[in-house]
């Protein structure tokens, strides 16, 4: 093993150029969700295509698809060695509400060891990490220890829509013994862990309408159906008051978990009272019977993400609006299928429907099973090492509340498996206003990814 | 009866004179809700100033307020013929959204025989048609036939917060026999009406709040409440399913109609599919046992006028988010009393408020009871009187679902009635977009002011 030392020399000396390169990358606004960013998601690619070219070694190519294009990019010349495929995403949450942003999203700065900006955590700067890395080989040593595939999607935060067609399409290319996610995330930043299963994700919208126009409510309140009480009692009639989804067929295929393994869910370091310092609420609430991390990573849920209708401005305006809307995402569990999902929930609002408004659904391409690592799978026992290793202690195996749409594209379609090997950590306010990156775990994955590759090329040598 | 041709003749002279006073008038985006508008509120203001100023016989005056200032002006030269105090309001709804509009609502437009822009029905077309007349009489013959106090205030839409002080503090100049309200409007624009009653409003507004800042829905989805959950549920809490307000105590002090009211009500000719035609709902809908426009003037309603919370754009976010919001008013009939109204529907948000949120409530200054014009007032019967000449049928007697608040103020304070002699029409989209006045009544309500006028000082010289 004379070959680490030279890679983590390189490393350790681009260390301000490998947190400038985040900067570069984190300052392309690229939303996917928003039709007015479409062209800043290619700016995102382009940019990303040229770090890889960067690196010297790698074939790139941009990969256009019916929505937001695709990176990709392989170096294969590690022959008898193990092929990653290196998944990413370079598309960003959508910044709103921008007065609640300490500094603007797209202007990353530093305060505090942490970069702020939309997207350094997730996941522009996890994606950055094993790029580096591979630029690091290069330099040092002309060569990585493994074959790699690096695939970078841009429409992760919109339900991966085309990439499953993409990924059916570029089959052949794509093949590889197993995936390498940079994105997902630890849970704490003191504790090592590795996700081995992610939530699937069911979504759809829905409107529903009264009166053709908005009416003034003196002279029509009482005669019409308000759409805005018909919303808030349809959507009321999807949990029972302990939070449990009350949409038949909504826990259709849902499993127990065996008593070991909620007894291993319980001895994980994890306290109540934190969580609520954490998120700032004043208590946990959900589904009577299970623990929060239960509810979290283990048990489906059904959320509303947006609701509104009338008028929402600055003082009063008497109106009975002509529209009400909101917006559900569900999470999944293993058993549960998603569109089955969504079917049940139409027929549940359609059979709650209040009188005097009618509804129109919008399902969503938003759609992906739930997934769950095999517990024997190589990848998972070498990240297993490599975190023990660096960090000195063994690392927590852990759920994920969040999904991965293309977990479930990856084991279907290349038939292989995920391991997530990401260094966000949960708390780094994703989705959120002032989304952070902690800046020491740029080196911290660096470090990681070079020995999983060292580590994965020599159990590839053993096996 | 030798001057009411000169009058008329002046009246028909200025037809395009009137129409282009209004155009004008409307074209101020007089929007009080608004703060950005504050400014446009003073402007108004000192339009209609000029406006009753170039009147010429008028003592014009502008008062301030602690809010947007009132227009005062009067004419005290009719000795021993009756006072008039005459009632409008120069501000306007604000008018969201915008792009529902099919020409900009301050850009006043006419089409097919109508004036369309923000204001023009409400209340800015019916209070300028007084001032027209009165400047006709001044011009056929140097005088009214009556002493005249015209009073309009800039807050009329964001209920009328200042106009009790202010009428309170001008108690003695404000002096008069009875009120002629240029607000209020008929309900049809073929058949002459008199509205004799109108419902009181209580308002209020509460957050909920939930996790201290937005959190990723599938991350924390199922741990926490979602403050959007808890919005519905505690909305739809606040009626049963047809619709019947069921906070304790909302209906204390409301009596049933008699048996000879309610069969009045019964033979207007009001269809509720010529209704639904006209609002475009595909059913009527509200408290089991009352007619449409039972529920519309004789029944207590609580209407969401705006709920919102979370992700409201395009596309997805997967959000669970730190607050929500509700807008609420109610309308109240004979016997409610709006604070109690008010504090009743907060211990009812207490009471109901589902775990795992707080609640905020901001209640409204927005307050007024419900009103009802004596069934003898003289000025009562001379409206109708003038009504049935012009139109050649007796005025229908309705009741009407809206507000004005100052009607309490008028009989509070100074001891008088209000008689509403306003021609917008029900119809006319006011707090919608593409509201309208149709600009043959600006002539119809100056001939029918100018006869109003003169039988009321027939009638005081009788007296």
């Amino acid at each position: 093993m004379k070959t680490l030392p030279d890679v983590q020399t390189v490393l350790d000396a681009r260390r301000d150029a490998s947190l400038v390169d985040l900067v570069a990358f984190a300052s392309i606004p690229s939303v996917s969700a928003q039709h007015q960013h479409r062209h800043d998601l290619l700016r995102a690619a382009e940019w990303l295509a040229e770090r890889l070219r960067a690196c010297g070694e790698l074939t790139v190519e941009v990969w256009p698809t019916a929505g937001h294009p695709a990176v990709y990019a392989e170096w294969l010349g590690a022959p008898g060695a193990p092929t990653a495929l290196i998944y990413g995403h370079y598309d960003v949450q959508p910044p709103e509400p921008l007065e609640r942003w300490n500094t603007p999203p797209f202007t990353p700065t530093v305060r505090d060891g942490r970069l702020y900006g939309r997207g350094v955590s997730d996941d522009k700067g996890p994606l950055l990490i094993p790029v580096q890395v591979a630029d690091a080989f290069f330099t040092a040593q002309g060569a990585l220890p493994i074959n790699v595939k690096f695939l970078f999607e841009g429409e992760e935060e919109v339900g991966s829509a085309h990439l499953d067609a993409l990924v059916s399409e570029r089959r052949e290319r794509l093949r590889a013994d197993f995936v390498l996610s940079a994105d997902g995330g630890m849970w704490s930043a003191d504790t090592p862990s590795l996700t081995v299963s992610a939530r699937g994700i069911a979504a759809l919208e829905f409107t529903l309408r009264g009166p053709a126009k908005d009416l003034h409510s003196g002279r029509h309140g009482g005669a019409l159906q308000n759409p805005l009480h018909a919303l808030a009692a349809l959507v009321a009639s999807l949990h029972d008051e302990s939070g449990r989804v009350t949409v038949a067929g909504f826990y259709d295929g849902v499993q127990d978990r065996t008593p070991e393994e909620r007894a291993e869910t319980q001895r994980l370091p994890f306290s109540d009272e934190a969580y609520l310092q954490q998120t700032g609420a004043n208590a946990t609430f959900g589904e009577a019977g299970y623990s929060t991390l239960e509810r979290q990573w283990y048990r489906p849920t059904l959320e509303l993400n947006g609701l509104w209708g009338g008028y929402t401005g600055e003082g009063s305006k008497t109106v009975l609006p002509s529209e009400a809307h909101a917006k559900i995402t569900c999470r999944l569990v293993p058993g549960q299928d998603p569109q089955h999902v969504t079917r049940q929930i139409i027929a549940h609002l359609h059979a709650q429907l209040p009188p005097g408004v009618t509804l129109e659904v919008q399902p969503s391409s938003h759609a992906a099973p739930a997934y769950h690592l095999p517990t024997q799978h190589p990848a998972r026992s070498a990240a297993k090492a490599v975190l023990h290793e660096l960090y000195g202690t063994p690392p927590l195996e852990v759920g994920m509340g969040g999904s991965i749409p293309v977990l479930d594209t990856f084991s279907r379609v290349l038939g292989i498996d995920t391991v997530f090997f990401s260094f966000a950590v949960g708390d780094e306010d994703i989705h959120a206003p002032n989304e952070f990156f902690r800046i020491e775990r740029l080196a911290q994955g660096q470090r990681a990814w070079a020995l999983l590759w060292q580590r994965l090329a020599q159990e590839g040598r053993r096996a």
